[in-house]
C-alpha cells in the first residue's frame, strides 16, 4: 500500500522538481496498516506501552502547548547526561534518530569525505547519502553477516555501522569499535545503537577518548515510545556543537513539547524500560529455540527481533502467507537475504501467535 | 542567552565538519524562558490554549505510543482537505512550516534556480538558502514595506512571500498574489501563510488553477499548538509528491502521534480557532490604538502581532526597557527595522500590562 503510495509519487514529479533528486529512491517503512487486524510483528515497536508515569507527564504538557517547546532540549539533556555518565553539552535530542543519522551525513560527509557502510544493514543509509550527494561505499559482511574489522581500518571515509546490526540482530563487541574509531581518526565514526538495549554494550562511554565517536539511540524500540518521536545523539562537543549548527539552520523546534514531557518521564522510570527489556530478551530465546526446533536457521540476535530463514519455504512465500494469516513481518527483496524474515519480537501471546501460524505453514508447504 | 549559546557552539566547531557548513549562520529563534516570569509577546504564540476537545484527543494517543504514526498522515490530511476544499493528495504535514519551508528549498531550488525573497521578511528563509547551498536574491520593500508586484513579474527564480508579512503584519491581497503566480509558470511561488487567520485571505483556493502555487501554514498561531510541532504544505499533487519524495527520504514519521491526534482534535473545534481569531483581532485595533496615542507610529497589521516604532525612544532601548520590566518583545538588529519593535498580540490583560509599563517607560525617557 506504502510502496505503491511511494510509486505514485515518483511517476508524478512535477517539472520544478530540482534535477539533483530527481533519481532519488525514497525510503520505504514497514506496512503500517491502521486497521488493528495484524499481530504486528514488522517494525521493531515495542508491544509494551509507555510507563504510567511517562504518560502522566506528556498529559501534563497538553495544557500549554500554544508556547514553543525549550529549543535547547535542557530538561531532557541533563537528565540523559546522568543516565549516561556524559555531560548535557555531549548530547543532541532530535525528531527520532532518523534525524540524527541525516545530519550525521549532512554534517561530517561530503564529495570529499564519502561514507561507508555494510551492504546488509539500515535501508535509510544510502537514502541519507543520494539526499545529500554523498557518494558512499558499501562493505560487504561476511558470510555469516559478521563484520570484519579489517575492512573498516583507515578508511578516510565517515562510517556508519548500526550495532547491533539490522536487520541481521548481530552485535559488534565493544573491542571492536574501539579499534575502528582509533583506526579512524580523521574521520567521524556514527555507531547506531537504535537496538543496544537488549543485548548490546553501548559505545557511549568511548565518547571521552574518541572525539571522532557519534553514538546515536531512539527512544522508538526499548523506550516504548516509536510514535513519540525521540532520537539522540552522544559525542565530543565539537561535534555536538556541529550538529546543532544543523538543527539551528534545519529545525530549532525539532522535538515538540509532548515527547519532550513523555521523553523526560521515560527516563525517570528506567526500571519500567529495563523490565521490558528483560521480557523481551527472555521471548526471544524462547522464539530463536522454537524456531529452531522447527528447522529454522535463526541468527543470534541481540536486538528485539530475529532474522531467519528455512529450506521448508521461501522468504517472500512465508512473508505472504503469515500476512495471510493476518500476522505481519517485514521481508527484504535485497538479494543476500531475500531468504530470511525479520521477526519483531513481542509478548509471549504474539509469539505463540506467529509459533502456531508457522507450524501450520509449514504443515501446508510440506503436505 | 540563546545567542550566547549559539556562538559558543559555532566557535567549537569540529574539523569534521563539512567545509559546505562552516560559514552557515543558523536560524536565532526568540528567547524561550521557562521560569514564567516574563508576559511572553515576543515569538507570536496564541495566549490561548489548545481546546478540550483537541487536548483530549492527544490525551488518547498516550496509551499506544509504542506504535509508528501513520507516515501518510491520512486522517489529518482528509479533515484538512475538507476544510479547505482540496483534495487529501493535495497536502502534506510537516514538523512545524519550517519543516515544508526547508523541503522547498531543497525540493524547488538549487544552484540553477536561485530563491528570491523581500530583504525584511521570516529570518529563516536566508538560513535554509544557505543551508541547502542555494543562491538568493533579496528584493527591497518598498519604504511603507509593501511588495511591488512589479519586482515579481518573470524572476526566473523560486519565490517565498510571507503573507501576511513577518515581522511587519502587512498582507498582500489575493489578485497580486495571482499576478505572481501568473508571471512567473516556469517557477514555484511558496506563499507562507502563518499568519493568515487574523485578516489575510488564503491563496488555498488558486492551487488548482496554478500548479506552481505552494502554500504553506501553521498550527503555532491560530491554532495555539506551538509546542506541538505542526506545520502543512496546500499544493498540485505534483508539487505534494515531489515534497513527499523529500519527506519519505528524510523522515518519513515527521509528524508523531501525539500531534498528529491534537491537530485532528483542533481541526474537529473550528469554531473555537476561530474565537480566538476574533479575540487576537480585537486586541490588536485596541492595542494599535492605544499605542498611536500613545505617539508610536504601528503598521497596520493582519497578524497576530503589530510592528511599531517612536521618536521618544530607539527599538533597542524600548526592548530592553520592557525586559526590564519582565515583558519580552521581539528586537531585530537589521538596519531597515531596528527602530521597530514587533508586538505579540496576546490577551486583553496582557496588553494592559504592555500599555502600562511603555506609558511608565515613556514618562522614564521624556523627564
Amino acid at each position: 500500500m506504502q510502496k505503491a503510495q511511494l510509486s505514485a509519487w515518483k511517476r508524478m514529479m512535477s517539472k520544478f522538481f530540482s534535477p539533483k533528486f530527481r533519481a532519488l529512491t525514497p525510503y520505504t517503512p514497514g506496512e503500517q496498516p491502521k486497521d488493528g487486524q495484524y499481530v504486528k510483528l514488522n517494525t521493531n515497536e515495542s508491544p509494551f506501552a509507555p510507563s504510567q508515569k511517562a504518560q502522566a507527564a506528556a498529559g501534563e504538557a497538553l495544557a500549554t502547548l500554544q508556547l514553543y517547546p525549550d529549543p535547547e532540549c535542557r530538561a531532557l539533556r541533563e537528565k540523559m547526561a546522568g543516565i549516561l555518565g556524559v555531560k548535557p553539552e555531549q548530547i543532541i535530542f532530535t525528531n527520532g534518530s532518523d534525524e540524527v543519522l541525516n545530519f550525521a551525513f549532512m554534517a561530517f560527509c561530503d564529495s570529499d569525505t564519502p561514507a561507508a557502510f555494510a551492504d546488509i544493514t539500515y535501508g535509510f543509509y544510502p537514502v541519507f547519502a543520494q539526499l545529500n550527494s554523498v557518494p558512499y561505499t558499501t562493505i560487504p559482511l561476511a558470510e555469516d553477516f559478521s563484520i570484519d574489522v579489517e575492512d573498516y581500518i583507515g578508511l578516510q571515509k565517515t562510517i556508519f555501522i548500526a550495532n547491533p546490526n539490522a536487520p541481521t540482530g548481530k552485535v559488534l563487541d565493544l573491542a571492536k569499535i574501539e579499534q575502528i574509531a582509533a583506526a579512524n581518526p580523521d574521520n567521524v565514526v556514527v555507531i547506531d545503537e537504535a537496538y543496544i538495549d537488549f543485548g548490546g554494550k553501548s559505545a557511549v562511554g568511548l565518547i571521552e577518548k574518541y572525539k571522532n565517536l557519534l553514538v546515536t539511540g531512539t527512544f522508538s524500540k526499548s523506550r516504548s515510545a516509536a510514535g513519540a518521536r525521540l532520537g539522540f545523539g552522544v559525542a565530543d562537543e565539537a561535534l555536538i556543537a556541529d550538529l546543532n549548527t544543523i538543527r539551528y539552520s534545519t529545525n530549532p523546534y525539532n522535538v515538540n513539547a509532548l515527547t519532550m514531557a513523555l521523553g523526560l518521564g521515560i527516563l525517570e522510570d528506567e526500571s519500567y524500560t529495563k523490565e521490558n527489556c528483560a521480557a523481551i530478551i527472555k521471548n526471544r530465546s524462547y522464539t530463536t529455540e522454537r524456531l529452531r526446533a522447527l528447522g529454522f536457521e535463526v541468527i543470534e540476535s541481540a536486538a528485539n527481533f530475529v532474522f531467519a530463514k528455512t529450506d521448508a519455504i521461501g522468504g517472500k512465500a512465508l512473508y505472504e502467507r503469515l500476512k495471510a494469516k493476518n500476522i505481519l513481518v517485514r521481508h527484504f527483496e535485497k538479494e543476500r537475504i531475500r531468504e530470511y524474515n525479520r521477526i519483531t519480537i513481542g509478548t509471549m501471546e504474539q509469539m505463540q501467535q506467529l509459533l502456531q501460524a508457522i507450524e501450520e505453514i509449514l504443515a501446508e508447504v510440506t503436505l
